[in-house]
């Protein structure tokens, strides 16, 4: 059976289980959950309104939580956890990577994560501790402790055996990590080198050297950056005195990825990149009224512009009608440079060295697309309300609006990022106030000198 | 040495090859070139401007180019790849993956393109051609065919010497596929099951069966989205008889990630994600003036809305001045709802099974901040004009451009993904358009009706 059936019966899947959960189906329900794979189940929670989703997380297998909880969005993720009991959840941490099951102790209260903690076997419990000991966004954060380790004066020969008698090996292991007397890493040996290796050549003469090991303290997204461009499928996490201390695998580093660009995403409209489609309306909205909260501000900000011009408002109805169209073109414009700018900042293709390069190209484009705006708006103007003065003026604003939203766009971010704010969120609401205000000014501006 | 060292250090060397270049120190920077990995002197490239890119390319050792040409943003790909002769190329194809010289001939005019393949030699023609053969965006435009095969019915043993015989392995490769007399994929076999398995016994008897193979035909977006639940590493590819044809990788799958998550973020602000940082200005002007004239459409809709009460504005000036904030805060409230569908909608969220649930709660999380922000705003209109009976007309604006915000901020991506226009980029502009319309009119109207 060929994987594109498979990828829309998931989809079927998805619509019948929440047909049967409205009908009150619930055996049927039961009996579809333990036919589907952990991920799927996970994909199903997030899809599901919230109601739905306690029913659901009821009905499913609990010796399936640890794995589906693994896969599941942070903010849905918080929202089941928050309703389980410390020793249920110390059971479903077995089912899951040591990375995961710090994240989840993180954003549960201090006593009941401590609870949970006390409830796991000694080893475990290590483990996670050493995890949570690490920042969350930096490498010891996502790594796990999952790793096959081997002497570099042993033969291939020796290796394979051992692997043979171990049996299974960590998932996504595409490499054994070979230390020393001292638990310092000194290299690597792929498994593909280990396979089309000689049986009695030393594991020292056939390993990569340890150069490419991540330091513990490294940034999430630096990780998934040099993870995308070394193309690596797992790489060894060492300290500061090159102890091998864990393993980050590719498929955490996608988690990231993604993460990473949603957040631009949704940063740039003002919404935080966990939140749940189907998250609470009361903690929603009050989210959200944050970031309305910053437009009032800005919106009050033009008013207060127009309110400065208040007598040629007055005098002629015709350039309030028409004052809004010189903003909006601003905001537009501004808000391709700005995001231009942001995956600019995010890929690292900005900095110091080509800033002044961007910076004139941005505000050449505006110009070009400020001379082609500004003719055709003037015409349309003088078109419609057979007024040449106002054309020109209309036209004026246009240019000067457009050059300063692509000047604006380019340095906002910058500075932002400078000033460690991120740009993606601030950016997009200070870029749009300037424009309003700029585009507010020059063509009030013009239109009382000129005209009353 | 960590790895964290090495990643300043490569900042830094960007920045060092840029002065030199600018100095004109060409020596020095080729002797840098030299050194680096072709995917630091892809980001190099890319992060540097128009100019100095040409003179980079000049100065890369032209073995390296096809590894460089490998790793780089279409945009910067196309515009390198435009100004190289077709023997040349065809010689830098030697060194790319299958499905990037597919890509990269796909960009070129026909001749050219026909020019390079007849200087290829045999074996890669048909590989390549075999890949053109497929659209650009399925998993056969984006699959490799460098795989290993096996029979089911030898030993482990067997498969050991004949891997030490080959001496290398295909880059990423976690599995070993099994096939029939006619290449029908019949399962594969992971190295660490090679590794853990004993050599005596059969290949069949340990391999996974061929459920999960991807179909030739399935879009790139759908195969990301496998990879992702499924933590794979490579899967292989089989065409509608289930003949093995290909295998897809995962550092191929993080770069369709990315680039699906970057579409949303540029699509929504009108951008091309393809769109180079340094693109030529006159280029990215037509680009963008498509956008900024989808916006002057929008902005003469809302003049002429104003235009209607050309009379009422005459009246009152408190009016005009007023007039932009209840359209503004009704684009920015739109616009979060309209981030969160297009999320859920690319992540398969949402369906015909929630949209009801999440269309009501959008709505109400518009009532409650519509609430809020009307008396808010009411009150600092009351207190700035003193005028109650303007305080109440923009709250009642307000208040009903906030919950159309929401309504609209469902409704239209998910309207504009079942006419298959695409969500993320016609849907800000729709929503802006509606809360625009709505708020002056319902502002502008009741001020008609009540104050004049």
């Amino acid at each position: 059976m060929a994987e594109q059936i498979e990828f829309d019966q998931a989809h079927q899947t998805l619509q019948e289980v929440s047909e049967a959960l409205e009908n009150g189906r619930f055996v049927y329900v039961r009996r579809q959950l333990q036919d589907m794979e952990p991920e799927d189940i996970a994909h199903l929670l997030e899809a599901s309104p919230r109601k739905s989703r306690e029913v659901l997380w009821q009905l499913t297998d609990p010796e399936d939580y640890g794995e589906i909880l693994d896969e599941l969005n942070e903010d849905v993720k918080d929202g089941l956890v928050s309703k389980m009991a410390p020793e249920k959840l110390a059971e479903a941490t077995e089912g899951m990577d040591t990375d995961d099951v710090a994240y989840v102790l993180r954003s549960l209260p201090d006593d009941v994560s401590r609870e949970v903690l006390s409830q796991m076997d000694t080893a475990d419990r290590l483990r996670v501790e050493t995890a949570l000991s690490y920042p969350e966004d930096s490498a010891g954060g996502i790594m796990n402790t999952d790793f096959i380790t081997i002497r570099g004066d042993v033969d291939i020969d020796v290796v394979l055996r051992y692997l043979r008698m171990k049996g299974e090996l960590p998932e996504a292991t595409d490499a054994l990590y070979v230390i020393d007397d001292e638990d310092m890493l000194i290299g690597h040996l792929s498994l593909a080198t280990l396979l089309t290796s000689q049986p009695d050549v030393k594991v020292a003469d056939v390993m990569d050297d340890a150069d490419e090991a991540i330091h513990v303290e490294t940034s999430d997204s630096d990780v998934a950056s040099l993870f995308e461009r070394r193309d690596w499928v797992s790489a060894p996490v060492v300290d500061s005195q090159q102890h091998l201390v864990g393993r980050i695998t590719i498929d955490d580093v996608v988690d990231i990825i993604r993460e990473d660009a949603e957040h631009s995403m949704m940063s740039m409209a003002g919404m935080d990149d966990d939140e749940d489609t189907f998250a609470p309306v009361v903690k929603s909205a009050r989210r959200r009224s944050v970031w309305l909260g910053a437009n009032v501000l800005a919106a009050l900000a033009a008013a207060s512009v127009s309110n400065m011009f208040e007598a040629t408002l007055e005098q002629m109805a015709a350039i309030a009608i028409l004052m809004t169209i010189v903003p909006s073109m601003g905001g537009v414009a501004g808000n391709q440079t700005i995001a231009l700018v942001i995956r600019g900042l995010a890929l690292g293709h900005i900095g110091d060295s080509n800033r002044r390069e961007l910076l004139l190209k941005e505000a050449a484009i505006g110009l070009l697309n400020g001379i082609l705006w500004a003719l055709i708006i003037g015409g349309i103007v003088v078109a419609w309300k057979s007024n040449w003065v106002l054309g020109g003026i209309i036209s004026a604003a246009m240019l000067t609006n457009l050059v300063v939203a692509g000047i604006a766009g380019v340095t906002i971010p910058i500075l932002l990022k400078k000033l460690n704010i991120d740009p993606a969120l601030a950016g997009g609401m200070a870029l749009t106030t300037i424009t309003d205000v700029v585009g507010l000014s020059v063509f009030l501006g013009l239109a009382t000198l000129l005209i009353t």
